[in-house]
């Protein structure tokens, strides 16, 4: 990581972290995978990231501040989680989802949830941000009766596939 | 450029394209600081672009269509613009401005323009497309009798600075 950022511009602080792809791919994953050790990391990536690539963009994000890594004992592994920053990189997310669906093609099955996350506006977006801060900072559930955001994109998403699947 | 996704999700697909500091960068010149030609862009630029990035993003936007480049006569120069591909990731810049305006420090002069976006909300954002259709695609206004919102911006940009320079 650069410790003194090239301009004062917002933006170019933003995209200083932020502006790579694999980092941007490894912060999905956390996000909306709960992927959180190395190993689901590098096995779950649809994109194929490499073992080195995951290792250094790992601990760019944490030097960055967008995620902790809780150190494991021994014999056990190291599990990350998304700070307050990192569960702030949602609505970037979201807007680059936004235009990757307008803009390029893309397999059906990877779409639904960015169609969802989309059509959900920016309720959907904070209600899952509050659910990020639950699952990786602890924080207490804002309405604990309300089925939870990735609930209703996970029963969205099989409704989606089985009328695609059905006859 | 890569001719094949590494994956069919849309954020995958919007990270290829977009997933580089300096290519943000250049967009975001274009965009806020009607920069046009290469030696706008190059001499221009806050972060010091070198003269080869440069070069070589202005090669990959083309390519991508998010800018086209009209060619120039002998003796004249190229001019870059945005096409409706560009344009759509104006909401993803002001996503990043935002992220940058709480996670990082940054100068006044470069954050009051971020703020103003983030603080005109999505209204602002869609005029601001249309603004860039206006003068990129040579679209109609909407409402010719609108100030526009680079004008407006400007003019709070302005009254912004001034209060802080008074005694």
């Amino acid at each position: 990581m650069r410790s003194e950022a090239r301009s004062g511009c917002p933006i170019n602080a933003a995209v200083e972290v932020l502006g790579d792809p694999w980092a941007m791919l490894v912060l999905r994953d956390v996000m909306f995978g709960n992927r959180r050790y190395f190993r689901e990391l590098l096995l779950g990536s649809e994109e194929g990231i490499a073992s080195n690539i995951l290792s250094s963009r790992l601990k760019q994000l944490t030097a960055a501040g967008l995620l902790t890594r809780q150190d494991a004992n021994r014999g056990q592994r190291a599990m990350y989680s998304l700070t307050e920053a990192g569960i702030q990189v949602l609505p970037i997310m979201v807007a680059l989802g936004n235009w990757g669906l307008v803009h390029r093609n893309g397999s059906r099955r990877l779409r639904v949830r960015a169609e969802l996350l989309r059509d959900g506006g920016p309720e959907l977006v904070a209600a899952m941000m509050d659910e990020l801060r639950e699952v990786h900072l602890g924080s207490p559930r804002p309405d604990p009766s309300a089925p939870r955001p990735s609930e209703r994109l996970q029963a969205a998403y099989e409704r989606t596939m089985s009328v695609d699947a059905a006859p």
